[in-house]
């Protein structure tokens, strides 16, 4: 008796370890859901921005010049590691640039994570810290540089001749785009990696299914 | 001693058991991290398509007709609910049209995450499942007559005397883009609710930043 009794005692408090630190592991994700819809449901009543509201999205065209296709492409598929860097920290996330033959127009996608954080309440607050996010990258050196790369293959849909932001240009280089559409089902986590190993340099890989 | 010792082991149980369930909380996560890199890894060495590989991006576009811009927003502010399920059942995610007022073009981008599942491997393993995602889609009938409405308010920019896929048209009715960048930060995750709560019907409110 005296000596199964520690082994049977110890093995139900192993079992009941484990049970407590499931029961832990599964409490935890609920509350982070439970958490998550009850934010969503306050922001979405109060019209406020919450940790877990959908990211903001942007869309931007601008026309790339008839003969640079092959110099943009160049450098984009080597963009610097400071560039992508900057738009990390400007809490940028799955940008993505798209190309259309026929009319030779850019296509910028990307998402905004910035309101992603405690006491953001209100869309005022938001938009102060989206500009300032975007004002880091207009204000960091390494970044201008690699604007001035790119700048001469493109040409602005409104008013060609201004100062580019290379420069200290504060006029719309790429026009904005009016969303229209969103299916939800929007991104709430993202990878921690510059590089998406799957981008294919150079060739039509990513529209080869449709 | 006899009343202490129960209420003494008992604390240094309920303890252990806390930490346990600490510990495997966080080597949970650690090993889904170490699975997720070990994925990507082998995924890259060996071209393959993994279970963690990023979501895959499509973008496209069609011109708008010139009069039709408030019919279409009028349509696509109130988007039929079997057709964002037909779509979110064929693992389509953060799908977003845009429009560009100098060209009357609307620009779509979305991501495929139908390779999210264990045993696909290879690149035509997930084309295969691709095209049969898209499929369902065109063989759906409330998403063959949600086309109908929106067809008239477009111009395809190939061949546009071509039958639409309302009447089973397997042409290029919307053009595919080419992706000449991507920054990396892809999303890992996506929320399950249909509708954003923060889309702004019929305003620009979501360029009002730029």
């Amino acid at each position: 008796m005296v000596s199964t009794s520690p082994t049977s005692s110890s093995s139900t408090f192993t079992a009941t370890a484990l049970l407590v630190g499931m029961a832990l592991a599964l409490s935890c994700s609920k509350k982070v859901e439970q958490r998550r819809r009850s934010y969503a449901r306050t922001a979405e009543k109060n019209n406020l921005c919450e940790r877990f509201a959908a990211p903001r999205r942007y869309g931007a065209a601008i026309r790339l010049h008839p003969e640079a296709y092959r110099r943009y492409r160049d450098l984009h598929d080597n963009v610097w590691d400071q560039v992508l860097n900057r738009m990390r920290r400007s809490h940028i996330r799955n940008f993505t640039i798209y190309y259309h033959e026929e009319t030779q127009t850019l296509f910028q996608h990307f998402e905004w994570i910035g309101h992603w954080r405690p006491g953001v309440h209100t869309r005022a607050q938001e938009a102060t810290l989206f500009r300032a996010d975007m004002q880091a990258i207009a204000d960091d050196p390494v970044t201008k540089r690699w604007w001035k790369e790119c700048e001469p293959c493109q040409i602005p849909f409104r008013d060609p001749q201004q100062t580019p932001p290379s420069a200290g240009g504060q006029g719309e280089w790429w026009t904005p785009l009016e969303c229209v559409n969103h299916c939800g089902l929007w991104p709430t986590a993202y990878s921690q990696q510059d590089r998406d190993p799957d981008f294919v340099k150079r060739n039509k890989a990513d529209v080869a299914y449709l």
